[in-house]
C-alpha cells in the first residue's frame, strides 16, 4: 500500500486490510478509532472493536513534524528506527516496552499493543502521583538495552554491523541542534523563552567555559557509540499503569524513533532531568510545603533508584562478559564514573534546552502565575549550568545528588529512610 | 568475472580485458606482469609496458591472509574498504595517496598508480635513510583526511550516512584482538617472542592498571568513531621516493584497507610508535654511537614535526567549521588534548604488540645477535607500558617526547636545532 496519511476512517480500513490483524482484532465486526496523539512527532490511533475487548495502537511518521506542521518537513524513515529499536528493547527488556505487533515501512506505520491500562507518567508526575518502581523500572530497562546492544554483549562485529542499521542522521541532527547547540547561541535558533529569561539567557550564551563543556558533550554525543540508545527518554516517553497501594505499577517505555548508537550516559541524564524538573516545578504545582517536600524525597528517591539499578545490573552483565577486557573490576569503575559523568552533563543540557529551547516540558510550562514560572526557569538554568561545569569531576552518585538537591534548598541532605534507596 | 586468484600470467590477461586500462597502458603491445607482495593481507602486481614507460598497481584481496595461509580465512570485502577509503583520502590529500585508477569488486581489485619510483620506507629507514619531510607529510596527511571525514567538516547528517560506508568489521576485530587484547592475557592468544622476554610479559599481565587502561583504550577504538582513520599507519604503510640533497621526498600513504571510524589518536599513535621502534632499534643497527645519535634526532625531529604539523593544520581547519561549537577556542584545546592522550595510548599499546604479538616489525625483528633483540624488546615493552599509564595525564608534546626519549637515555633533552621543529 503506497503511503498515505492515515485517518479516523482508514485507519480502520487499514488494519482491516492487514492479514497481520486477523489474530489481533475481530476483523469481521465493527472497529472503531480514536486519535490519541500526544508526541511532538507523529500521529497515532487506537483501533478497538466495539464489541470486544481488544485493541491496538496504531502509530504513523508523518511527512513533517507534527506540532510545527508542513513547515518543518521529517521524512518517515523514523518509524522504521522505531521498529528496528522497539524489536530489540522488547528481545533485552521483554516487558518495558509496547509489544511490537507489526511494520509497515510503505505506510510508516508501526502497529504494537495498546497500553490501554497504562497513562503517559508526565502529567500524572505533575499532579503527585508516585510511582514507586519507576526508577528501578528504568534503571532495568536501561541496563539490559545498553548492554545487549553493546561491544560488551555482542562483540565488535555483530555490534558494529548493528550500528550501520541505526544511522538515524535526521533526527539524531534534530538532537544536536536543539539540544547541545542552539540553546547556547544566539540568534538565529528557535529558542523560545519567557521574555523575563532574557537577562540569563544572555549570561548563559556568554559563558565561554559552558560553551566550551556543551561542544565537548555534543561531539561525544556524535561520535561516541557505546550502545543502542532509546534516544529520547524523557518522561513523555514513559507509561504507566495505575499505581497499587505500594504506589507499584505496570511502567512501560514508548517512542524510540530517536534511537541512535551514542554514549550511554545520554539516555541516563535526559531521564534523571526530567525528574528534576518536575521537581523545580513542584514548588509552583504543590503549594503545600510538607506535600513538595514529600514529591521532592520521592524524585529524589527514583532519580537515585534509577542511577543504582543501572549500576548494579549493568555490572552484573559485564561480569559475564566474553572478552577479558570487560571484566576488569577497574574497567568497569571507569567506565560507570565515565557514564555518570555523561548523564550529569547532559541532564544540565536537558535543564537549560527545557526552559529556553524550542520545546519545552508541560511541568515548567504549566506554571502559573508567570512568577512560579519565572522562578523554576531561573533555578533550571542555574542548575544546568551547574551539573555541564561540574560533570567532569564528578566521581560518585552521592556527589551529583548533592548537587541537585543543594540546589533546591536541601542544603543537609538527609539520608534516606530504610528502604527508600 | 567472477572471482578468482590471479597469478603473474592471468593478471596481465585481466588488465587486457579492461576498459579503464586503454587510456593508461599499450593494451595491444606486450604487458609483463611482476609480483611485488610485501604487506600482510594481498596479492601485489606491477603491469607494465615492455616497449613503453606505463605501468600500473594491481592489488588483490586474498580470501586469507596472506602471511597466515588457508588457515586463516579473510574475506575479500577488504578491497571495497580500500577502494572507498582511498577514493577519499584522494580527494582530501590530493598528492599524499596513489591515485585509484579502478575498482573491480568481483575480483577484490584495486588498480592504481604505480609508485616505481618509490619503496616503503620502513627498510630504508632501518638502513638510515633521512626523509627530513616525513613527519611533516603525515601530519598534514592526518590533518586533512580526519578533518574532512569528521563532524566538523560534513555535520552529523553526512558523517553518519558515511560511518555507515565503513563497518569494517573484519579488520577492525583483527585489531582489537592482535593490538588492543591478546599481547595483555595469557593464552589462548596468537603471541609470538623471544623466550628470554617470557619473564617481562608474565609482570605486563600481571599489571591490573595496565589491562585497565588498555580495555579503555579498546573500548574507545571499538566505539569513538571522530574521523575516518586509515586504520594501520606504520612505515611499513608509507612509501617514498629518494630524498633529494635536503632529505625532501615524494611520500605517499598506502593501504587503506582497514580505514574506519575511529579515535584520531590511533592513527597517529601508530605513526609515532613506529618511530619510536626505529629509534629504539637503532642501538643494533647503528653501532656508531654518533650514527645512532643522528638518527634519532632525525626521529625525533619527524616526530615532533607529525604532531605539529597535525595541530596546526587541524586547528585551522576547525577555525572554518560551520557549527560554532566548533570553533571554540577552549574546545579545541581539549580536542586536541584528547587526541594526544589517546596517541601516547595506541602507541604504548603498538609498542607492546609489535613485540610480543602475533605481527613484529622487521626494525626489531632483524636485530642481531639476540641479546641487541632482547634489549631492544625490553625497551619496548618499558616505554609500551609507561606510555600508556601516563597517557590519561599527558598535556602536552613536550610531555609526550620527555616520555620517549629520556626512555632511550636523553635524560635531558636538548632544544631541537634552529629549523629542526
Amino acid at each position: 500500500m503506497s503511503y498515505h496519511i492515515l485517518n479516523l476512517r482508514s485507519v480502520v480500513a487499514y488494519v482491516k486490510s492487514r492479514t497481520e490483524a486477523a489474530s489481533l482484532l475481530d476483523v469481521t465486526g465493527v472497529l472503531a478509532a480514536q486519535e490519541i496523539s500526544d508526541g511532538n512527532l507523529n500521529a497515532v490511533f487506537r483501533v478497538a472493536e466495539v464489541s470486544g475487548p481488544r485493541s491496538v495502537l496504531v502509530k504513523q511518521g508523518l511527512p513533517y513534524l507534527r506540532v510545527a506542521g508542513e513547515v518543518w518537513p521529517l521524512s518517515q524513515e523514523r518509524a522504521d528506527f522505531e521498529a528496528r529499536s522497539l524489536a530489540r528493547q522488547h528481545a533485552a527488556a521483554p516487558g518495558l516496552v509496547p509489544r511490537p505487533l507489526w511494520h509497515d515501512h510503505e505506510m510508516a506505520v508501526n502497529v504494537m499493543e495498546d497500553l490501554r491500562e497504562h497513562t503517559v507518567i508526565r502529567a500524572p508526575m505533575i499532579a503527585g502521583i508516585r510511582l514507586e518502581n519507576l526508577g528501578e523500572t528504568i534503571g532495568r530497562f536501561l541496563a539490559a538495552t545498553f548492554y545487549e546492544s553493546s561491544d560488551f554483549a555482542l562483540g565488535s562485529t555483530a555490534r558494529r554491523q548493528l550500528s550501520a542499521q541505526f544511522q538515524n542522521v535526521e533526527l539524531c541532527d534534530l538532537t544536536e541542534m536543539l539540544v547541545l547547540t542552539e540553546p547556547f547561541y544566539p540568534p538565529p535558533n528557535r529558542n523560545a523563552y519567557l521574555p523575563e529569561l532574557q537577562k540569563d539567557l544572555n549570561d548563559l550564551q556568554a559563558d565561554a567555559p559552558l560553551r566550551t563543556e556543551v561542544a565537548r558533550l555534543k561531539h561525544r554525543f556524535m561520535t561516541c557509540g557505546q550502545a543502542l540508545l532509546h534516544g529520547d527518554l524523557h518522561t513523555g516517553s514513559i507509561m504507566a499503569s495505575a499505581p497499587d497501594a505500594q504506589g507499584l505499577s505496570n511502567i512501560r517505555v514508548i517512542d524510540s524513533e530517536f534511537a541512535f548508537f551514542g554514549p550511554m550516559g545520554f539516555d541516563i541524564g535526559l531521564f534523571l532531568a526530567n525528574l528534576v524538573l518536575a521537581a523545580i516545578s513542584q514548588a509552583g504545582h504543590a503549594p503545600d510545603p510538607a506535600e513538595c517536600q514529600a514529591r521532592h524525597t520521592f524524585l529524589r528517591r527514583q532519580m537515585r533508584s534509577c542511577w543504582t539499578t543501572f549500576e548494579a545490573e549493568f555490572r552484573q552483565r559485564l561480569g559475564s562478559a566474553q572478552s577479558p577486557s570487560w571484566r576488569e573490576g577497574a574497567f568497569q569503575d571507569a567506565l560507570l564514573t565515565s557514564v555518570l559523568q555523561d548523564a550529569a552533563g547532559y541532564a544540565g543540557c536537558e535543564l537549560i534546552r527545557r526552559t529556553v529551547g524550542f520545546a519545552h516540558v508541560l511541568d515548567y510550562d504549566s506554571l502559573q502565575p508567570d512568577a512560579a514560572r519565572l522562578s523554576a526557569g531561573q533555578q533550571n538554568l542555574k542548575l544546568g549550568r551547574q551539573l555541564i561545569m561540574q560533570a567532569s569531576a564528578l566521581r560518585t552518585y552521592d556527589e551529583f545528588e548533592h548537587a541537585v538537591w543543594s540546589e533546591l534548598g536541601y542544603a543537609a541532605l538527609q539520608p534516606l529512610q530504610q528502604g527508600e534507596t
